[in-house]
């Protein structure tokens, strides 16, 4: 048996970020399909024994359940001591951008993604414009920020970077951004991140087919 | 001059967080009004010279500005003793709330307050529905956790409780949501929230009158 397990599905960029943690950590950890799709985050059997917010990641670990990505993501960096802040400063500083992101960067980029091309009816178009709207005003301050310096916080990836990079690598049909013309910043910093050892795409490390569109 | 400046506008509820802090601590803290509704926060020399997030609140302290209201929640609460995490478990519980709180709680409830009352055009009723949905969805979560227990994380009010009472004190009218009726699980805590020494509502504790439709 695995040392940890990861409750997630390959289309879910908030599991992905924990899913890549896992992979550039080299952790010994396994998968656990959650058909989130179906509504199984809905049941209350499941929000009862696995996570009362509905949600996936969730990681098992020595009998705990942790969940919410930065959670978890803070958790590994402590326990892997990689990817983690190296003092007080910047701590607060991977926290500021990790909440950001909650919050602003991947949260409206995601949605807009869902209604895009994930959800069995095609999104109202107001709700698009709006999220789109949102997600370009997020993306436009990392785009920036990523044109000054390497990483999120610095010369080195933290988990900072991780929690951003969430959707970013998700293919382009699924969003409609081609982050190369539209976001150069962003689009360096992926390559960056790319180059990580054990790096893995979403659909290469999380089970669940690839989404192809049956609208 | 005051040892804390809180960059922050009566109506921001993000702002309100690092304000209800400063107030429960006891702190010396003077505002400085953001002209938020006026484009402030957009302006370039704005972004440059406090926050490139483009975001109240701001704390700026020894010299030093924090932004996120979780970041600012998490300093002050190191710094002062007060709300904080007792342990590594509970610093991990925390963080997981006030993420949830900037991802789903605050998020949508604070955008949909906007839309329902305080933008200059009335919200697309699409956008309205959309962001309610959602709202509704996070409060369901936290009414249920709040019947269980008296605060977020057990026994006593951490900066997670902190954090999810940003909006929850704004007037009725501003929202539509009466908690009493609604989420008597939330109803309870505000009273237990209230009832903290140095509890002061928004609109007493920051510099702004209070919103008056103009439509």
């Amino acid at each position: 048996m695995a040392e940890f397990k990861l409750h997630c599905f390959s289309q879910s960029g908030n599991a992905y970020k924990a899913a890549l943690m896992l992979a550039l950590c080299g952790a010994d950890w396994e998968p656990v399909q959650v058909d989130f799709f179906a509504g199984e985050g809905r049941r209350p059997d499941w929000r009862e024994t696995v996570n009362e917010m509905g949600e996936a990641p969730v990681l098992e670990h020595k009998g705990r359940n942790f969940s919410q990505s930065g959670v978890i993501l803070t958790y590994l960096s402590r326990l892997f001591g990689q990817f983690a802040p190296a003092n007080e400063d910047e701590d607060l500083e991977v926290l500021r951008w990790m909440l950001f992101d909650n919050h602003k960067f991947t949260s409206y980029f995601a949605t807009y993604r869902f209604f895009y091309s994930l959800s069995p009816q095609p999104g109202d178009p107001a709700v698009l414009a709006f999220l789109k709207g949102r997600a370009d005003g997020a993306y436009a301050i990392v785009d920036k920020r990523l044109t000054e310096r390497p990483f999120l916080i610095g010369d080195r990836a933290t988990i900072a970077d991780i929690s951003l990079a969430g959707y970013v690598f998700y293919p382009q049909d699924e969003h409609g951004y081609d982050f190369a013309a539209s976001h150069p910043g962003i689009h360096a910093w992926m390559q960056r991140l790319r180059a990580l050892p054990g790096w893995t795409g979403p659909y290469e490390l999380m089970p669940g087919d690839k989404f192809t569109a049956s609208r």
